[in-house]
């Protein structure tokens, strides 16, 4: 392993290692099946954000995967913990995996395998830095359809990715920073590892289907509400995407980010939007406010 | 790692290992973005079975991925044979893959992470053990539609199953098999690993998209244009499925496959067809024929 391996600690195995040591069999389903399931909390300043949510998500989508999470809250909570304290991290990004795990000599029958459940901590990530809060995201619009509902109920949170990884690249090779999927009646849908919301005259509106019940898509309905500014679930068109007035795109990878561009399109006033501002400063003074956030010391105490 | 651990030989990080001991990162994108791709070669009596077509597709496969493979055709060749030699196997399924890889300090951009290619052997596997033949497949017609082709590139063989295990899990559950999706418009597509081939007054005929270009599925059409068969691609109705006279899946894991039963219903006359019959007689004629098979120890010398 090379010096840019990211730091940081997994519990793996039922034990604590490096994050550089951490490995999966290479015959478990959840690499070649992709039959896996996982969901990311994130640390600010030694406190847990949301966790329960992230927890119930997580087991809920083991159960709607028939492989019902075996390891209870509290202990989920104490690796979680582990993993961060042992990293020294102040600020994390905590994953919490279950694959479908091995089966005996390689039966196709999924039923046949052991479950596998595991955890990391990596230094917090951001989609958008800090530092280019006020420039915000400019987002490619891709032609590429999202997997459908039909096909990936996208409330199991997954690994099902290529069609995100193939708008990224598309993004990337066109100069925009990432981007940004639509379904089969060409409405948004969502972006690699972030929802979508717009501001029009009526309030805030995100895309209603197929795409992930993001935490902190939640959160910003919870946000809003306590705002009193009017949201809402709909289809969004491309066009009437960018008619919006403002736009942003929420992910534990970053909180609530500005959107200023689509495929290099001015958005608005081309700045960051008023309401916007209004979401996101509020979503960082929940990191404060001890009925969002859970202290690690509290946990391993 | 108990007694029931798959037995074979991997080639990972440039070195043969034990299977169970062959293992990746839970930082590479392979797994935690699915963002692979593989192929599955089968090894009959020491001879690999239409092995460049194989390599042909894989390689294809990562260009298509923008990860074009670094390992030349004979170097591949000699890994893939050394995996089986190593393995002590008469007749292997052997999986060759490469992942996006780990990129450094978990950095979203898949294009700073470095490819991972790996290959495994484990014994030779059947969807439909040969004692079975004549029995034939119990196929459960399942509602899931398989991801289209305008989110996941079908030719792309990749590792995108979630609705595949879903429809495998509801197929068990009610006693059949295996399980066959649809697509949108509720035609036939393909089951877990498997494409599927009718009989009827005209022929043979598979469905034309939305389905994994199989080898195996190509060689149908070869062997039917030897046999003075018709054979052609076109959408397949559930109802145009049922009215069969006869019906087969085409697997590596496997090869010419009959299926006898459609959720449980009972297909043309309940018993292996003559056609299904003659593809699998030729098709097994084959795997002596040097046109079209690779001995290992040709590669090794």
């Amino acid at each position: 392993m090379n010096d840019s391996f990211p730091q940081g600690t997994a519990w793996i195995d039922g034990k604590f290692v490096k994050l550089s040591e951490a490995k999966i069999s290479i015959l478990d389903w959840g690499f070649l099946r992709s039959d896996a399931t996982y969901d990311v909390v994130h640390v600010w300043k030694n406190n847990f954000f949301q966790l329960d949510k992230h927890i119930d998500r997580f087991f809920e989508s083991t159960k709607k995967l028939r492989m019902p999470c075996q390891i209870t809250r509290n202990e989920l909570k104490i690796i979680l913990a582990k993993c961060v304290k042992n990293s020294g991290f102040e600020n994390a990004y905590v994953e919490m995996i279950q694959t479908r795990g091995v089966s005996p000599n390689f039966d196709r029958d999924p039923r046949k395998a052991t479950p596998n459940v595991m955890a990391f901590a990596v230094p917090f990530g951001w989609i958008l830095k800090p530092k280019d809060f006020e420039i915000g995201l400019d987002v490619y619009l891709t032609d590429i359809k999202r997997i459908p509902a039909s096909s990936i109920d996208p409330t199991i949170k997954n690994y099902h990715w290529m069609d995100l990884v193939t708008g990224m690249f598309k993004a990337y090779e066109k100069g925009h920073h990432t981007a940004l999927l639509v379904d089969e009646h060409n409405n948004i849908t969502e972006g690699p590892g972030f929802n979508i919301f717009c501001v029009d005259e009526t309030g805030i509106i995100t895309p209603d289907t197929g795409v992930l019940e993001g935490i902190t898509r939640q959160t910003v309905f919870n946000l809003a509400i306590e705002l009193e500014i009017n949201i809402s679930k709909k289809p969004i068109s491309a066009e009437n995407l960018k008619k919006s007035k403002e736009l942003f795109a929420t992910s534990t990878a970053g909180g609530i980010m500005p959107i200023t561009k689509i495929s290099g399109d001015i958005i608005g006033l081309g700045n960051v939007g008023n309401i916007t501002r209004q979401i996101h400063k509020l979503y960082w003074q929940k990191h404060s406010d001890s009925n969002w956030i859970t202290p690690i010391n509290n946990i391993l105490k």
